[in-house]
């Protein structure tokens, strides 16, 4: 687990990165589907961060932690390690503060996703798809150029500024029962359970991750931390362990965890791009194939899920 | 050209469809996307028909049609022949009219649309992919059930329903120069040329056509009727020649009509699903290529695109 010092975002904390962002972000529409509706047996609200800038709710918390430095921070730039998603969303955000961005990318990220983090003139730095490999990459950044390190989720100014779009969610739908969002290192499912506590204290949290990359899921019904080893799951954004930051707010204000498998999130996916007709990627239709599996737990229930990008590989889609 | 009575939508009968379809359409939403704007070097207005009901435009016209019907016309229910998309309309609409539906497909018409047109309710006919094999098993669907025929396109009913998509972009989007719609059968172009005729008088209207199926850009520019045979084209929605009634319409009142090759529309498509995040089919594809290639004209412009359709066998993309 990554260490850092500060403390849990607060009400107010996350009610200010809202502020400080909206200009930089869309306001992401929230859509309802009657076929899902009907197939799901529940009212689904589908917070489309698909269609947030870069294509994924990453932007969000870059922007905010960007947002956050220094002005002699921000003189050296920003650097991170990322699978992508965080890549672009810190590349563009530092595009538009007039900052350098440096991006440790492992060379198995997907070629859209490293073309774009070029497109928006951040400098790439590709290593080995390991963990250990990707903080010596970002280290050696740092010391050949003073750059900001912004982690893809353990950092409080990046899970407040992920917690903004639960907050927009609940903003737009009423008494919602549950929030589903996907889990990886898990600052977005951090973010919103805090934002649920703050905003709407009624509704549950549920984190949901694949079953090939289950950490959080062990992490959680467990109270241990237990690291995400060799995962195997087409969800590229959820292959990671979570961080000592994103495991304490997950084990104290998230509800439940719950998982589904390759399959079952690839058929989630497969309806939304059918029946909805939007783009997702995998690590974000785990959250409808967690409700598609469990009809006893969320029958009738008003459902906020949280789509969290839309950065596919239209070369590689798992249909 | 199939031939017929009746008398070309005025401005007060497309109001009227309008009115009268209001509760069973979706208003689609009209969205822009600034890297677009940016690859166009225009502002581009996209109205998402691909999120319409049944995934496509023609829901418009195939329910203006039907409720248009007599009570003793419906007692006998609707049929068609369609490569899709009119198909799904007109069954869905038929269902929620309480009607019977019998559907004349081709027999290589994509596997999701016989399956949402299954999934409706609607009888389906197999037929071989030609006009004349279609015409005459919707005759022969005719003597067994007494069914009133709607045409997919060449029916001043179905024009005036999709007539109410361009109503709709030029409610949402003021002064535009403007509106390109794809032209397969002519039915959204001719509905689109009055509304902007009768609606917004300084918008041009342009039809957009795979070069692999030019027979409505050789009419207009002949203006003599061109059929179209042996059609080579990925967009299978646009394969089909002009009708009598749409023919006349496209020539009175159409600007122009232009036309873009396979690949170019095959990029636009890719385009629209990489950096827009939604799922559209080839068929519509062809409005972006044509203002993508033709900077000269359509730099600094305000363009309407309508986007008819979403319905896309994912097993058999074009990428």
């Amino acid at each position: 687990m990554t260490k850092s010092i500060d403390a849990i975002p607060t009400k107010e904390e996350i009610a200010n990165a809202h502020e400080r962002i909206s200009s930089f972000i869309h306001r992401a529409p929230v859509l309802s589907n009657q076929t899902m509706n009907g197939l799901a047996g529940a009212e689904l609200f589908f917070k489309c961060e698909n269609f947030q800038k870069v294509g994924a709710f990453k932007f969000r918390g870059a922007t905010n932690a960007i947002l956050q430095l220094s002005e002699d921070e921000k003189r050296n730039g920003v650097v991170t390690h990322s699978s992508g998603n965080h890549a672009q969303a810190l590349s563009l955000a530092a595009k538009f503060n007039g900052l350098s961005a440096y991006i440790v990318m492992p060379n198995n990220a997907p070629i859209p996703k490293r073309k774009a983090v070029a497109g928006y003139g951040a400098e790439i730095v590709l290593c080995e798809p390991t963990l250990e490999a990707r903080e010596a990459a970002a280290k050696k950044v740092i010391e050949r150029t003073g750059a900001a390190f912004i982690h893809p989720f353990n950092d409080y100014r990046v899970i407040a500024g992920a917690a903004t779009a639960a907050k927009e969610l609940i903003e737009d739908c009423d008494n919602l029962d549950y929030i589903i969002a996907p889990v990886g290192g898990g600052g977005l499912l951090s973010g919103t359970a805090l934002t649920a506590k703050y905003f709407s204290p009624q509704t549950k949290v549920v984190g949901a991750e694949p079953e090939g990359a289950n950490d959080a899921f062990l992490t959680f019904k467990s109270g241990e931390f237990v690291p995400q080893n060799n995962p195997n799951t087409v969800c590229d954004g959820l292959r990671t362990s979570l961080g000592d930051k994103t495991f304490r707010i997950i084990l104290d204000h998230v509800n439940d965890v719950m998982t589904a498998n390759d399959d079952e999130i690839i058929q989630a996916m497969r309806l939304v791009w059918e029946r909805m007709k939007i783009i997702i990627e995998p690590s974000c239709a785990v959250t409808l194939a967690v409700v598609l599996k469990n009809p006893e737990i969320f029958r009738d229930k008003r459902i906020g899920l949280i789509l969290t990008g839309g950065n596919v590989d239209l070369e590689k889609l798992p249909f």
